[in-house]
């Protein structure tokens, strides 16, 4: 799993019917990385350093075994210094 | 998933049975980067910013457990500012 | 599988509920390097040299076929010299 | 899918069993990188462009679900200036 | 498929159950890259080339669907001129 930091909230109005209404999170590794976008699974906010999981578990922790995820928060870290 | 930018469509006469005649679609992660091949799932054009999904999640969300991709666009990016 | 050493524990409360309360640990391929975060398998300590598997392997090393882990370390090396 | 050029087939002899017959390409995405091996589903020659699928979808693109490939060429791009 | 040179043998006393006794090979893309461990589904010895499958593919290529690899040794290469 990778240690990131959430950025901001993404909006996609127009995508596939499988996310649903599901947030979309800009994540990254490092200030100045490369962007990611992840699927929130717990409910976290700009500023949280979180867990990411990625592979065929993104898709699980998503909540369904079909959810077209391959990036997914599955935790909030408690204290972190990067 | 990645955040990509559409720089154009890639016409591939020979190719394989299951991909059957989708569109598919350059895709890069910043300008001069680089480019990787996606398949479209949402409908978009040369300069949209895309959400791309890699991994297993690619194949159903082209649309079939067995579709032959590893990176599907699953959503247009309303506003983006690289 | 990476070669990686295990850097130190790592809390996070606030998880998704099938993790369940499995320890997480930092790990490093090299000092200064990422960070990245795996559920161990075996029972190591900070200052171990580990085998860590990815993949979809990540998820029944960790011990179910539905675990969300992307890293799992499966081994501790005997002997490391990096 | 990435974009890579066939440079030369490759010859192992000594191979598993559930790998066949089938032909082994080099492959790599720019002159001078880093060389990978692909398997081909499409029948190209040394010096084409091609589309390369990884993942699982690799597997299935090869023939068979449980063919042991990452990386399977699935088209031939018909024209390409890198 | 990458194409990585069998540096040694790695030895893990402590590992989970389900990896057997099946021997670890460190390898490695080019001299002082960093190097991976592999499973060996071959039976080869330092030095040689070989081809690695990754993804879920290595897991079938060790041998069973549930083997926890995620890079097996699945071809020597007969001539190697890196």
């Amino acid at each position: 799993m990778k240690i990131m930091r959430v950025v901001q909230t993404l909006v996609s109005t127009n995508r596939i019917d499988s996310m649903g209404h599901r947030p979309l999170l800009v994540v990254q590794e490092k200030e100045g990385g490369t962007p990611s976008v992840a699927i929130d699974a717990i409910g976290c906010v700009p500023g949280d350093w979180v867990i990411c999981v990625g592979s065929s578990a993104a898709r699980d922790a998503a909540g369904a075994k079909d959810f077209p995820s391959d990036l997914t928060i599955v935790g909030i870290i408690d204290h972190w210094n990067p």
